[in-house]
């Protein structure tokens, strides 16, 4: 596995695979990988000839009160892991590589980012298309996986990609869960044995709101939002931030329910902020 | 010569030349050429091995009240001016193929789209960065030619293109003039006879500038501008927008002069905008 530390380096790698017409698949991470981040490189291993993980905790997608000091890293185990995987090439630049000098250029999608974590964190995706176009631009690849747990950021790369014509196919891919149904997070080691226990209160007010949208026995936004409420305070450590309940294309909430509907939550256990969603179809 | 009107059209043209290693040279153009335009192209056919000149009103850079339904098209002509010059391919998409339904992604710089003309014409550089990230991605040049005669956008093209690491080269191309100094314009077709007459101002000016700085006369940014301020308003039909005394690189304005100094101007010609500007090194 070719381990590149800057961007000349993975440049001529990747420079190299496209004289040969290989197909390049991307999978951009923060690293401290959990399997979802290797269920991310399984899916590019598997349609690309060639997949470059990036590891790169952007600090312009951090806002000046969150976790980018403490946030968890650790890049030796990251690249086992990877190699074990089978990925061809990490790509783990420093932030003077990628931010050398005075940056005075951002992208910015508007509408997409205003609600959910786009309220919570004002400035974090429009650090997240900066860096996101960074990379694409450096790695030119093929096609790029990103999780569906970070369903925002998702649909948020995609009409990104979708407006600035970039050549790049997207793909988005199932969340990946703990036993109990909590969703993988590099933010989960932040938990306290109890905060984990009460964890789960995601997985569960998402499960059963899929059952009370599916059985179609609550039938405005507002009296969902209200049970979710009450399924995540019956559980300790926990402070909502968002209940997100609207269209999974236009991330606009809804009065009345209607498929698809993505529900999407943001909630603190202790000081961990954590986010899970479901769509519903 | 290869006449591609839509994406997926010059997209193929590209790829078979990517897949021969060929060097790739690109003009942005809002055609209704001039000399100045066909130095660009002639700059490029120099430097690659295929030049495409792209043609195409961008409505998004202009204003509510500005003329993006007059400007002049002749797109019979451009392409006869085009291969007569050499160029090996021209795209020309329509507004519905470069911005199919709803568009929420722009792409906008910082601090130099501030001053000049970004202060006349709030929104213009966004629209522009914006329109030349896409056409970048979808040519997918090695090397783009600007005019200098847009000073503030080159810059802001280069700072673009080193913040989003496009891997391009960014050449920025000398001012065509005609006979007696006028930049070239395709908005010199707006002028009367007497308007056109008065033109010269501009060109004027900017020398009368030059000496005064290079001799050393005049030491401070005020005094500059207020002869410059004489000078223009001398001539009939003129209304100044702006001038700028300044640093090239940060577009800043300075008090003190001191080289090398930027000297732009913005002056109404009757209802016609021009723009001109002088590096004093």
């Amino acid at each position: 596995m070719i381990v590149a530390k800057n961007k000349e380096d993975i440049k001529k790698v990747i420079t190299k695979w496209k004289v040969d017409g290989l197909k390049v698949g991307f999978v951009p991470t923060m690293g401290f990988f959990h399997d979802g981040h290797l269920s991310l490189m399984k899916e590019s291993l598997k349609r690309a000839d060639k997949t470059i993980v990036s590891i790169f905790v952007n600090p312009t997608q951090f806002g000046p009160n969150e976790d980018f000091d403490s946030y968890p890293r650790d890049t030796e185990r990251d690249l086992r892991l990877a190699e074990k995987v089978g990925v061809d090439a990490v790509f783990i630049p420093d932030v003077e590589d990628m931010y050398p000098g005075n940056s005075k250029t951002w992208v910015i999608v508007e509408d997409l980012s205003k609600n959910l974590c786009g309220r919570s964190r004002p400035g974090h995706f429009r650090g997240v298309a900066t860096v996101v176009t960074k990379l694409f631009n450096i790695i030119q690849p093929d096609i790029a996986i990103f999780g569906q747990k970070d369903f925002q950021q998702l649909q948020i790369i995609r009409q990104m990609v979708k407006d600035l014509d970039f050549p790049i196919e997207i793909v988005g891919a199932p969340i990946y869960r703990e036993f109990d149904g909590l969703a993988m997070s590099s933010r989960n080691t932040y938990l306290s044995k109890e905060e984990r226990k009460s964890a789960i209160c995601l997985y569960k007010s998402l499960k059963i709101a899929q059952n009370l949208v599916e059985s179609g026995k609550i039938k405005k936004a507002k009296e969902l939002q209200e049970t979710i409420r009450r399924t995540i305070d019956g559980f300790p450590f926990t402070k909502i931030d968002y209940i997100f309940i609207g269209d999974p294309e236009s991330l606009e909430p809804v009065d009345d329910l209607k498929k698809p509907l993505l529900v999407a939550l943001a909630v603190y256990l202790g000081k961990t902020r954590l986010i899970d969603n479901i769509v519903i179809d």
